[in-house]
């Protein structure tokens, strides 16, 4: 294990312009160990490695020499956001080679130059750049914002862009990605401008990357144009649907609304504009619909997004289980938006979601293998389910006609220590518990942990400022229940230490050395719902630290899930099972099989209220849980994450 | 009151051909007061007369004249299917007219005879018929079966013309069928029939219509040209999508599945089939499938489709409430196929599906004053929901882009008395009690009674005949679970009168005169539904004699609906409400509203079976309920008719 002293900071999204007025300020983070080191390697060895070939034969690669007009035939791709898959490869690159720069000469950074290549080379030379509109749509550009996703796509470049430039310095896609911005410039502005558009995409995105374009420029003008594609938002260019977050503005918005990933990559831009702004308007919004969102339409996953039909958020409180359509894009930007708002604000809360998100509703969308993926990710999966297929499908597929999720998921795994720890100037904060070094120049603490399986997070400080003291601040998760924490000789609980908004605070004058360790309680607990989510009454949920945990069909021989009870009040014991699905800690409880008397047909029965009298107690059955992200890693069936009580 | 003792069968849906294996044949019925009655004159006065304004300004008319190359302009309307509005809205007024002959040459008459001018002048001289296909698609005809629905618009030319030729005589829309028939007779068969395409629609619906041109014309080549779709469904011609009926073929499935409209044509076509020619796997097939779909896909309302999404059935028991599909074409395929279940078979079982959707799914579907309509029909609007209005709102709407709906229930309301009763050679079989008469022309039954707001129905003969008994057959509804039944001087209960498979069978030799009484039980009922149904899981629904009631906001100031808890063991007061939504009997009962303690963000909570100190008793309040037919016809608001009990 590197044991240096010094911890550059790597590369990676989010790195905040001078003027920001951000609360907290990234971290330095080297992973190099445990639960996520794991799932980082497979998306390293298998899942980055696997996507020029995978581009290549949906014919995304095969679009862009169309454009060159180095190839013949026709284009391939039934959407016109094809080149995004591209690029959202390209920034996972990027951020991998920033993990490892020695790879910078090798196979990886090889295939990146020639795919860059190939990106620049389909460019028109004006900027713009859509393989859909230069090859399908006669360059038909800017005619149909609402579907047409051309600055959709332009974001996403522009975030490969800055991607590949932090991590290699090299500047062809980072020129590319600004020849475009430019031209976005020069065409789109409000009335007045002398820009003859005044318009919006359909699906935003283009505004974060805008700002961090800006971030990676320095130029003003990339800021103002992500400024001024939030705030027409809600005015009707769109025709006013909620579907394209057109139906209201944010800044008067009370409750997140529509396409999931397009209202969270809104929010991402509008709470990244905050940040550099200092825009309280933009702000109090993003605060205000983070908690609306969270009280009302998260999946206890992290998962977002209710509807299959239009990947609509849906009402407050409706969240289904069988029909939770949870894109794994969306649990991405979700993380994406609560990091931005943790940097901006300073609260735990925003990283206790990322936590929450990036266990459970984003990593199963993910095979163990790193080769199969989940475009939806339901709670549950009914017996005698009739799987339909395509992309929608509760089985794992190797990629989809809409490829969306799997190179975003590339990119965020590849570039997840950036979303773990933050400084300001009274110290260090960690926000998620990974074993690895955290910190800056100054102030640099390594942490051992076997977290989630285990409680206990040794830190031992590597090197500390020997101008003061420092504060470490611990994020305290809001799951957790009890937890004790050594610092020295001292050891304190809940009962002595204060907990802040979700820190826990240990103020020090620190040496290299000094070890703190923290141990959360993890045991087993059983979670219900707002009596307001329908979907779950009279259901309990299984969770241990920050996993959700799931029943599946396999683990349960003898039958299917929908007759299962939970008996509540028997133990839960917790059982470590290294030979299964990669190491995973089940919990194992009692419950039995409902005997459901034969009905002749109808399954509606009058009781006014004596107890139907199909409804008996059953054979009792040991229930196994496992980790949610981890199901559909075996054989298919049915699965549930809440169960019945009675 | 008419009181002519000769009762001639009006002309209708379903009749059967001379060789017909059913064990009932429909009983001609005449609607003459009552409830029924109220809403049949609303079709007759109002949404029928609308019907040809609106299909003039949506531009269905516009598309036959068109065709027809009587004028210029663009076509209307967003579907391949446009023209079946038109034919529904035919079938209907054909149904219409066949009600009250004084019409025939009245204004209803002459804008039938009008519109069928317009169809006829519209064909092609080769007898197909499409005016997508004719205008859109430069003529390429049957080259996109899997989205063209051209047999699908021909099958309801069919119905049409049908109903046309039944009601009126007339041949001009019956000889335009007849030629598109022979048409696609001359273009569809198996391979070595020397017709060139081997084929079926992606929308069955032209195999029931085929079955009734058999039974108008006496044609056989039409039965066996539906036999040979039926058959053909399932084997992967259109791909093999359930969505398309085409997973599985009929004769191997075991529960319903894909699109419910799609898949319920093709059962009622393939009941046709099994009745016209004994064919016993069929029969097998259809009954099979329909225990299956009602024990596990039902809702309670006899809505059917659970998904929004490819408006599927859904998997097993997966029967949500704010996102049931259970579109009105539907719930009126459902009654289609359910009657001719009950034909075939002669089990009562069947019209207890058909007065279930009749009285509640499908009645949902047109406002009480017949001008505004639903194409979706949930089971709850939540608090706060955010309509995106569309054909798929929650709000009544006074016509659809696709407005497959309101046709359809026209053709419904105007054809109902054919759905009611029965004959058999031992006598006469009443499966629906409105006020009306009943019978053939040897055996006649007034009956007179003010279901299904009251329980008494009062039968008299008014025709009997002379050559020996009887036997007069009540359907016992299945809710029902007290009735008694007056006979001359004679009362009896369930306790001495058998009820077999759902009829009571009064034998006798009848007079003119004599009376049966039959007083079913109609004290309002708490229904439970099967714990595998997870969606109402801890609810109970209000339901009385047929009806299922729902709250709605409006009458329940002071707060929404999802808070509401009904406090089960308290009295459900019956009362009645002529000035309410058209006279509804309401029930009246106790709950309370839920105090819900402030979250700060998280609704979920970890309390390892300890109660949820956020859930507490709250402020009683008076339960309003109405029957769910009712709902939608006063403010937008909430609506349950799933409440939770604790």
């Amino acid at each position: 294990m590197p044991r240096t002293r010094s911890l550059p900071p790597a590369p990676g999204p989010v790195r905040l312009g001078p003027d920001a007025r951000a609360a907290l300020r990234p971290a330095a983070v080297g992973i190099d160990s445990g639960f996520w080191h794991t799932r980082r390697a497979t998306n390293a060895h298998v899942s980055i490695p696997q996507g020029p070939g995978l581009l290549e034969s949906a014919g995304n690669l095969h679009n862009l020499r169309l454009a060159a007009g180095t190839a013949e035939g026709a284009f391939q791709g039934a959407y016109p956001f094809v080149d995004t898959d591209v690029y959202k490869w390209l920034e996972a690159a990027a951020w991998q080679l920033a993990q490892t720069p020695g790879d910078l000469t090798g196979e990886l950074a090889d295939e990146v130059e020639r795919i860059v290549a190939l990106v620049a080379a389909a460019q028109q030379p004006d900027g713009y750049l859509n393989t859909w509109f230069q090859l399908v749509k006669d360059g038909r550009r800017y005619q149909d914002l609402r579907w047409g996703h051309e600055l959709y796509c332009a974001g996403h470049l522009i975030q490969a862009a800055v991607a590949h430039h932090r991590a290699t310095g090299r500047p062809e896609l980072l020129d590319v990605a600004v020849k475009f911005a430019d031209h976005i410039d020069s065409v789109f502005g409000p009335p007045g401008s002398g820009r003859p558009i005044d318009g919006i995409d359909g699906h935003p995105e283009v505004e974060t990357a805008l700002v961090e374009l800006y971030r990676e420029t320095g130029e003003r003008r990339y800021l103002d144009l992500a400024g001024y594609f939030v705030d027409r938002y809600g005015h009707g260019l769109l025709g006013g649907e909620a579907y394209c977050q057109d139906r209201v503005p944010l800044r008067e918005a009370t409750n997140v609304e529509g396409h999931a990933v397009r209202q969270l990559y809104l929010l991402a831009g509008a709470t990244d504009l905050a940040t550099e702004t200092g825009d309280a308007g933009l702000r109090a919004a993003g605060e205000r619909l983070w908690r609306a969102m969270t009280a009302t339409k998260t999946h206890l996953t992290g998962g977002l997004g209710a509807h299959h039909d239009e990947e609509d958020f849906g009402d407050p409180y409706e969240l289904p289980n069988e029909r939770a359509y949870c894109e794994t894009c969306a649990a991405i930007a979700s993380i994406q938006w609560s990091w931005r708002l943790a940097l901006l604000t300073g609260e735990a809360r925003y990283s206790d979601l990322v936590e929450r998100t990036l266990y459970n509703g984003f990593l199963a969308g993910v095979s163990l293998d790193g080769e199969r993926w989940l475009y939806v990710n339901p709670l549950q999966v009914r017996d005698g389910h009739t799987d339909t297929g395509g992309d929608q499908s509760a089985r794992r597929t190797r990629w989809f006609r809409c490829a969306c999720c799997p190179p975003n998921v590339m990119r965020l795994l590849a570039g997840l220590e950036h979303y773990l720890a933050t400084t300001d100037d009274t110290g260090l904060q960690i926000h998620q518990y990974v074993t690895g070094r955290y910190g800056d120049d100054g102030f640099t603490v390594r942490c051992e942990t076997d977290y989630p399986w285990h409680g206990t997070i040794a830190l031992t400080v590597e090197a500390a400022p020997a101008d003061g003291p420092r504060t470490l601040s611990l994020r305290i998760p809001q799951w957790c229940r009890d937890f004790r924490v050594r610092h020295g000789s001292r050891t304190h609980d809940r009962t002595d230490t204060p907990v802040t908004d979700g820190w826990l605070r240990i103020e020090d004058t620190w040496s290299p050395g000094d070890r703190v360790v923290l141990e959360l309680g993890l045991e087993p607990r059983l979670t219900t719902a707002d009596p307001r989510v329908d979907a779950v009454r009279g259901c309990v949920a299984i969770e241990r630290g920050p996993l959700v945990y799931c029943l599946e069909q396999v683990d349960h021989p003898g039958g299917g899930l929908d007759d299962i009870v939970l008996d509540t009040g028997r133990p839960l014991a917790v059982k470590h099972r290294p030979d299964l699905l990669g190491g995973v800690t089940t919990i194992v409880t009692a419950g039995h099989r409902r005997r459901i008397a034969d009905r002749d047909w109808w399954p509606y029965t009058s009781t006014d209220g004596v107890e139907d009298p199909a409804r008996t107690e059953g054979d009792p059955v040991e229930l196994t849980a496992v980790p949610y992200y981890a199901w559909a890693n075996r054989e298919d069936g049915s699965m549930r994450v809440w169960l019945p009580t009675g």
